[in-house]
This record gives structure tokens, sequence and C-alpha cells, in this order.
């Protein structure tokens, strides 16, 4: 713990240094820690190698061992990641607001970072690089804490990235990674107030649940998606299967995927049967409701424990539903306020779908895969958030400022 | 515990309804709610009286007693604030930001209400018909938690306003009260996240510490305020002078009061007499460092404890610091994040505080008592943010919505 402290205080004395770094200053260092990445990559493959070789006889499944493993190619795929995240503006110092108070005053809004970001992630080392480069960017010092099958990875990259900092002028303590790996020393980290400003926990549903549980410094919440599709009785047919094959089977590991169909029950007959053999074709296992089951008696039945899972696998939930409102209702309920699309060509069906429905993104006759930082045009993100206090949606650089009140007076006081 | 989830439950479903409610319809429940204030002043000012005597005979200081105490003028005071919040504008439904994405999606960030705010206070009733104007206006259903010694007060005072909501044709629930005065029940409102978005404390500073303690709910904290004025060494000596008067008396029991005067030693000889002097025939208690001591001889020693404590009284302490880099270091260890301010004629020296000092509103020149959303132009607020995520500073409609991404297609999948 007395490590932690020390980590802490010292990130947050290189937190007030940064909040003043220039733009310049800050697309230097992370041109050197790009440039770093790839030069200690032998250094980082080695330190890799090493993990891969413990995950593999600790039994991870081979999906974890694929997202565990770097190599030279990934290595530098990582390095252009940061050299991404360096061409994007920068969102310190902004001007989000002023006026001539009555007093007469000059206030300013500023955008100004946040300070000291904690991010607690699992077994993908590149988020190490990515995390990193964007709280860089927005002026913040980050204390990373990942999973530990990826700590020997985690050290070399963060001591690459460290270099680069010292080699360009900066205090190496705006990026710190927390060694220890105990439980005792995450669950400390969780509440350091004293200087930590913000936490963000990145991977599955039992580490967010974790952090929300015990976390005393705040937290945005990043990247649980049940996300729905909902086809109504005035959808187009084609439109609606391209989306829904989309939405669940273009890439279902990530949160933005779909993980359950509604579908109006006016048109379950002539479109459920057709799209659920697409998508079985396509290697997804359906668990429909009974009447799901009437129409494609192949389908697995669904429990209610499936509507409010989500799989991030090729299975799909279907349920056939009255109409409009009980979609609605059943998503308010289940989703996770993360990305939910209706098809229709009902101009009244649309609105009511996009003001009715409760989430970060809501879409009309498009997929649910668009809810992203890069697709939505903000460059980078540290994740999507799904709750509703500070940031919604994709978490980029312009998410992980702060501001601040400028105020300008010539001897005011309060009458 | 039954009651609890009751109550958070006819919370979130009156929350969705208001979510899309119409700012006329908003206002006639608020003038609906004001009136009705007004009407059941008899009952409110009965069980108030309860309340009061309870309090005198439970012995709660004289302060404490007046903050519990209504009367006519000022129960219709209340009702003036419901209307005032009436006039302010909708914050509801604004286009934030909106583009069309390479992709040819029509995306558009809407402000949108957080959905149900819980709001922990202590035994000031007017509280109660503040805060729930104050989250209808904004389109949030609130649940109401205050302080035992005004249950009764409380009790009334919501069954005006739900009253009120339901003859201006709103659920009921839009506003709800808890009645059970236990800890076992607040602590259960504070990790109700099925229900509650937000959860806002207001009150001293065991009252927030409790609530960033114990609850998963998202929290806002609010009001906490060691404000400091420094006096540089290039100050003018009248201005300093009625800035640090104006900053610790106008109203010394309020967050943006001064608590402690930092002063340049270069002029704290020519300064610093006077000025406590002044000071003190105002009824200052000073408490000062070793060297304020020697100046000024009759002040109290200050320890380290005197310059992290907020007072909220006629308290002051001083220290002579040897300039700007040792006052900024002592504002960003000892304050808050509320209201920190310079008196300088120095350009770079009010650049240099202005940026490097951390807190939600840094001032040059002007008393650190403007920090209001009514200074601000902001009109009524929910009280000081001192915290980052989300909100920093004034709290007012504008920091009581969220947003959400609506996203517009005509069949548009991720490629």
């Amino acid at each position: 713990m007395l490590e932690l402290n020390r980590i802490g205080e010292a990130a947050r004395s290189a937190a007030f240094s940064l909040a003043n770094a220039s733009t310049a200053g800050k697309n230097r260092a992370l041109a050197a820690i790009a440039d770093s990445l790839v030069e200690h990559s032998p250094a980082i493959l080695a330190a890799n190698a090493l993990d891969v070789e413990a995950g593999r006889q600790a039994g991870l499944s081979p999906s974890m061992v694929d997202r565990l493993s770097l190599t030279d190619a990934r290595v530098r795929a990582m390095a252009e990641g940061v050299r991404d995240v360096m061409r994007l503006p920068d969102p310190v110092g902004r001007v989000l607001a002023g006026s001539t108070l009555d007093c007469g005053l000059q206030m300013e809004k500023i955008a100004v970072p946040l300070g000291v970001v904690g991010i607690i992630y699992e077994a993908r080392p590149n988020v190490t690089s990515d995390a990193a480069a964007i709280c860089l960017k927005s002026g913040n010092a980050c204390v990373l804490r990942g999973g530990k099958e990826a700590l020997n990875s985690n050290v070399e990259i963060a001591r690459a990235m460290r270099a680069a900092l010292i080699s360009s002028g900066f205090d190496e303590n705006c990026i710190s990674l927390i060694e220890d790996p105990s439980r005792e020393v995450a669950a400390a980290f969780m509440r350091l107030n004293r200087y930590i400003d913000c936490l963000i926990p990145r991977g599955g549903a039992g580490l967010i649940r974790s952090v929300v549980e015990n976390a005393t410094v705040p937290v945005i919440e990043t990247g649980l998606g049940n996300c729905h599709v909902y086809v109504d009785a005035l959808a187009d047919f084609d439109m609606a299967r391209a989306i829904v094959i989309n939405a669940k089977t273009h890439r279902p590991a990530v949160c933005n995927a779909c993980e359950t169909v509604l579908v109006a029950k006016d048109i379950a007959e002539g479109f459920l049967p057709g799209c659920l053999e697409a998508l079985r074709d396509l290697g997804v296992e359906v668990r429909g409701c009974p009447e799901t089951k009437r129409l494609a008696p192949w389908v697995t039945p669904a429990t209610d424990e499936d509507y409010a899972t989500e799989y991030l696998d090729y299975i799909l939930a279907v349920k056939v539903v009255n109409g409009l409102d009980e979609a609605i209702a059943h998503i308010n309920r289940y989703g996770t306020g993360h990305s939910e699309a209706i098809v229709t060509n009902g101009y009244a069906q649309a609105q009511a779908f996009l003001q009715r429905v409760d989430a970060a993104a809501v879409y009309v006759n498009a997929s649910t895969r668009f809810t992203d930082g890069g697709e939505f045009g903000f460059g980078a993100e540290l994740g999507i958030s799904t709750q509703k206090l500070h940031a919604r949606g994709p978490m980029g650089l312009a998410e992980l400022v702060t501001y601040k009140y400028v105020v300008e007076g010539s001897g005011e006081v309060r009458r």
C-alpha cells in the first residue's frame, strides 16, 4: 500500500505539470512513445512470451491466449495507435462558454484535464499503450492496473513509454503501472480518492461490477452492451435482415453487437423464419420465445435469463412482441443503455423509439455496430460509457476533460 | 426495504414519462406546485412546529433550529423559488452537436434528463421544494431523503407537491420522499443502482463523506469549500483588504466563504496587521502561522489542522508564504477544489494562478463569494460541485441532463 500511495502521489504531481503542457509538447512525447514501443519490441515480445506460456499452462482459453499474445506486427500496430492519438485535436484549453456577469466580472468556462485517471483492465496488453496515449493527449496522468496474466508484457510496455516521457522532457510519472497483482492493492486503488480523479474499468461484466461495488473514486462504467434490434411491423424485410445479421455476426465479441432481436407479431411469420435460417447458416445459435419456436421449431427455447445476457458470442435471443410499446418496455427493462435500433418505415414509430428508448445511442434503420469512437468521428476512445454522468457513449479525448470557471475582475466583492 | 424498492420503481416509471414532457406542461406543474405550497401552508407550518419543538427538546443549536423553522413568509419564499425555476430555460432537448458520419448516417447529440436523481440532505425543509423543482424542470424524477429533524415538515411539503402533480396531469411519483429515517434505509438508498441514476448529497462534510464511502450509485459531491484568498506581492492593499473581508465575513456559513488567507512575505508586514485588525473588529478570530503571529502578536497560533478546516464561521487561518509558487502548492494541497482567488496587479502572476490552481472557480481580483448559480447567471442550483466528473461548480438545470446520440439511417451496416 505504501507503494500504491507513492505511485498516486507521483501521478498527482505529474498531472499538475502535464495539465499545462503545450499540444506540441504532448505530441512530441506521443511520437517518442510510438518510437520507443517499436525500439523496445524485442524486450516486450520476450516478456509477452513468458505471459503467454504461463497463460497456456494456467489453462486460458484459446481466445484469451490470442488476446494476450503480441507479435512484431501487433507491437507496431500499438505504436501506430499512439500516432493516431497524436494526430487528434487537443481537447484541453477550449473555451466552452463565457460571459460578463451582472456585477461586471469576466467569466470563461475552460476545458481542463481531469487530473489523474485510473484504468483497470484485463489481459489485453495493447490497452496499456492505447489508454496511456489517450490520457496523455488529454493532459491526464494515468495509473494503469492491467490483468495479472499480462503483467510481464505490461511492465515492459510501461517501461518503454516512461523512457520516452523522460527523453521528451516529461515527468515519467505521467504514466504509471501498478505491478502488484494482489486483490488488496486493487481494492485500495479503487479507494485512492486523494490521488485519483476518475476510475475507468475496461473489461467484462464481473470486473465492472466489482469496481462499481468497491470504488469510492468516481467511476465511469463502460462497455456493457446488451443491445437490441427491434424489427417493427412497418420494416423493410431485406433491410431488417441485413441489419440483424450485421449487428449479430459482424463482430460478436464486442459490446455494440446485438444480443436480442425483437419482432412485431404482425410480421413475425413473414420475416422470422427466413431471417433465422440465414443466421443459423452463419453459425448463430438462436434462442427463442414460444412464438418464435412455433415459427422456427428448430430454435432453442429462451429463458428470462437469456434476455438479460450479453452473450458476446454467436448466440442470439429472439422474442416476438405485440408491437412498439412492448419492444420499448423490453429494451428499457433488459438493456444496458448502450445501443438500440429499430427497423421501420413508420415515421411515428421511429420518432417514438428515438424518444422513449433510454440508451447512449438509438438508431433508426442502421446496425448497432456503429457505436464506436472511430465511426462517430471522435477518433480513439477508452470505451463506450453506459452510465449517464459525465460521458455517455464513446469516451474519446473530449470526454476526458472537465472544466474550470476562470473569473477576472478589478476588485469586485459580493453585495 | 420493500417500500424503498417500491419508491424506486415508481420513480423510474414516472421518469420515463417525464422525460418527454413538454416545457409548457412542466411549467404548468411547477406553477401548480407553487400554488399548492401556499395553499397547504397551514398544514406545513403545523408539521414544522412539531419538528421545531422536537428539535429544541433534542438540544439542537439555535442556528440549527433557525434553519429548521418555517414561517408563513418562508413558505411563500419556497413557492417563489419554485416559480423562479419555472421561468428558467428548459435544458432538455437541446441539440448539442450533430454531423453526417462518413458512412452516411445522420447523427445528433441531444440533451436528455438523467432519469431519477436521489438527493440526501439535512434539516433544511426548503431544500425539499427547491430540489424537487429543479429536478422537475430538467425532466428528472427525484427521490428525496431529508434529515429526520425535518421529517414532519418534509412529509407535508411533499404531499403538497404531489397533489399539484396529480392536478396538473403528471405522475405524482415524479417527486418522492423517503419517510423512513433509519440508517439502514439510507444505506440501501445509496446502493439502489437499479432505479437511481445519480445521487447528490447536500450538507456538511460528514454527510458527504458518508455518501462517498457507501454509495454505489454515481455521486456528485457538492459544497465542500475550503477556499483561499492569496494576496500577492503585487496586490493593491485596499482591494486585497476589501476582498478578504468580503470573502470571509459576507456570509461565513456558506461554502464559497474564504477559510484561509495566504500572504506573500514581501508585503506581509505592510498589509497584514491592518487587514487582520479590521477582521478582528468584525468579530473574526484569526489563527496565524509564526510569521503572522510575529506581525500581529494577538492572533491564535494556527495548526496544520486549521489549514485543512472549513470553519463556516467567523474564524480565519492566515499563512505568510514565500510567494506565488508556495501559495499555489498550499491551495492545491489543502483546497477542496471549490473557489480560489488571487489579488495581484501582476499579469504573469494572475495567469499562473488561473492556470495552475486546480479548482472549480479561480478568481483574479474578486471575492470567492461569486461562485453561485445565481451570480453566474445560471439561476437556481442544487449545489456547487467540487468533483471533476460530469459537473464542476454550480449545478444548475444545465448540469442535470445527460445526452443521447440519435442516429438515423437507411439500412446502413458496418463493413
